[in-house]
């Protein structure tokens, strides 16, 4: 067989695993309300529901199927030599609170149709095929990135099982994951799961978390980076809270001073913009406490987080001494003071040009129409990019954003997504 | 007796009156605990407490007390001719929550240590001299100005008693005031106690809300004017929810917008201040949603008051325009949507020369150091003036500011404005 040929031969085989493709998001849909949209909580219910619907399926369709210590679970279509680097791909099964069906999902959903795809072709594949459904990737729940792919390469920070709580419970991630069987003592043990140097390479699918793809009418892009970030997720701001009736001369307003901090930042992604440097910046929680707070009060009190991200390591660390020094300038004009609080930060996650190459090889001669396209957001992949595999994106357009019960998939698109993602794990190195 | 000397002849008795004054203030904070500082709700336990005290204590020393529909409290020294226009003084007893315990009582405290000071030298004066204690002046529990005052003279807008909730209770005006003991059916039928025809004046002491006297060196100041305002309690801006990694040109984030509109709005009383026009803008409440805010979200909703006061009713119009512009200018640039919610305004309420000018001669005979100050805050007063009664107030020196725990007013400051006031009250027009 032609290697260059393989994508178009499994092409039949992938049409028809759609049926598999809408039937595993209904039930996902269905069995992770999240009124609205839905919500797979990270170590909870909803996140549980979908990993156990993925192995009894998977299990179902005579795959192996297991689980690590921090409960990812994987899907390994046999191969010849069971001892050779394995292909992996996967994404997350968490969502955000009242998110959407796809975001996440589409990656795991994709990588068991594309299992099934190839078997149909290729009973036994030179070497193992691996879906990894991953854990907790969603960082506003335990504001940590990559728990779960972290977890599996021994990479998750010492202090995060105590240290980080779930927003909504208020309980460690810990207790959370033990809850649901996790081996938390394995993993205070520096237990790793995944060893870079058996793996041959990673791609993630995932949906596009911006309208770019709709503005371009294409239904998918390949990846060209994924950003790091740095974070703080509790900032706090303290002034003087104060009488509606003190003159502005006496004034420390820390709401105030929340807003020229915003306005900076934003001023700060606007230059970048302009000089076409991309970037992002994100205060998520922005507020006065709730505690203290009323129209006849000058505010004393302001929260906040922030999240910034690039796709160059020295970009980034600019952009921290410009948020920095922001602050400090803040301080002096306004009275204030501020408690960064703890900081969270995650590498640039680079893509391997071999497996790029070779993911536009086969949109190519499936006459997939794509682009390519630095992912906004952080995912997985970056995980195993950072932990030396080579690493690839596949994009899938979406037409309302992500994290909202609005996203909108089309199975169509992410048809052409499992064709391209079945061509590279079939095609030999 | 020379009328000009009567504060003088007055002095001794004031000053027997300070042990009275600070077991008033022990009573009264001992009786309204904040945890930390004091609270003393409108229609709720420490407000009606602090009432209560007043009314027995009056009692006590031999003065007349009634209440009227609304719950203020009146402490009367009965005069020769009973008929006659009365002369008032007072404040209210409410305080924010977790608030000091000088704002509001300091007024009704040296009110009736104003009538037990003259009745020891003059024990029937030439007309009824009245201590009003003000119920419900703090508008950021029913976000309603000036409750118990505007009661009083048949001025509360239709709809307060069912349309205003107190923010802690989710209650109606109505219902707590009822609770109580108020008589609602009165008040709905239009019930006035106070009639500006039977007042000859009325001053109300207060503290400093702001640090101007303690910058000055000075323990009192006579008040110029009082600001009116309008505010819109519940303004919501909607912008589009969205994924941290949406770029840019894509995003609507309503707390950005809302950063924009504190920073303009900032930037208008800046220039004011440049001026010389002397205005105030709170945002009090400024802040993402609760229920929908997180790190890794853009946010979507954002919600604040706005409290924006003047001494001028044109300045207060020209101001109102721009913070409409101001709004229009943020919705086009940011894609957002305000709604700007209820309105509420309160006049410009002037001080009234004669009034004015016999509390400078009373400081002047007494040698107390005093400066002019337009007041930085809302009063019942102003009620009083816009009632068509001659209005004056007396600020007090106060430390750190007032509406938090640490309100620092010297005794010793008050007596001198006591000083002045039982001057005001004991010399003939």
């Amino acid at each position: 067989m032609n290697n260059a040929a393989i994508p178009v031969t499994l092409a039949p085989s992938v049409a028809a695993t759609r049926f598999l493709v809408e039937e595993m998001f209904e039930a996902l849909r269905q069995g992770s309300p999240g009124n609205p949209g839905i919500t797979r909580a990270p170590y909870g219910e909803g996140e549980d529901f979908a990993h156990r619907l993925l192995a009894d399926r998977a299990t179902a369709l005579g795959f192996e199927v297991s689980r690590d210590a921090a409960l990812n679970t994987y899907v390994t279509l046999a191969g010849r030599d069971r001892s050779a680097p394995v292909l992996m791909t996967g994404s997350h099964l968490d969502s955000v609170p009242q998110g959407g069906n796809f975001d996440g999902a589409a990656g795991v959903v994709a990588g068991l149709a594309a299992l099934v795809a190839i078997r149909e072709v290729m009973p036994v594949p030179p070497q193992d095929l691996v879906v990894m459904a991953i854990r907790a990737e969603e960082s506003v729940w335990f504001q940590v990135s990559y728990v779960g792919s972290r977890s599996a390469f021994g990479l998750l920070p010492a202090g995060a099982l105590d240290g980080a709580r779930r927003i909504d419970s208020g309980r460690s991630l810990g207790e959370h994951m033990a809850e649901w069987g996790a081996d938390v003592a394995a993993l205070r043990g520096g237990a790793r799961h995944l060893d870079a140097a058996g793996i041959g390479g990673f791609v993630e699918l995932h949906i596009e978390q911006a309208p770019s793809l709709v503005e371009a009418g294409l239904p998918l892009a390949i990846g060209t980076g994924i950003p790091g970030n740095f974070r703080y997720p509790d900032m706090v701001i303290t002034g003087e809270q104060a009488h509606v009736g003190l003159p502005r001369r006496f004034r420390r307003d820390a709401a105030l001073a929340g807003a020229d901090f915003a306005a900076g930042l934003d001023r700060i992604w606007a230059e970048h913009e302009a000089r076409g440097v991309p970037m992002a910046a994100t205060i998520g929680r922005f507020h006065t406490d709730a505690a203290l707070h009323g129209m006849t009060s000058v505010p004393g009190r302001f929260l906040m987080s922030l999240d910034v991200r690039a796709y160059d390591a020295g970009v980034l660390s600019a952009l921290e001494e410009a948020v920095l020094s922001l602050v400090r300038d803040i301080e002096n004009r306004r009275g204030v003071r501020f408690e960064l609080g703890a900081r969270a930060s995650a590498p640039v996650g680079p893509v391997a040009p071999a497996v790029r190459t070779r993911l536009e090889a086969a949109a190519g001669v499936l006459g997939v129409p794509w682009q390519p396209l630095g992912s906004p957001a952080s995912h997985d992949a970056a995980t195993f990019a950072q932990a030396g595999v080579p690493m690839g994106m596949i994009f899938v357009r979406n037409e309302n954003g992500s994290h909202n019960p609005a996203e909108a998939m089309d199975v169509a698109d992410l048809m052409h997504g499992i064709g391209v993602l079945a061509g590279w794990m079939a095609t030999p190195a």
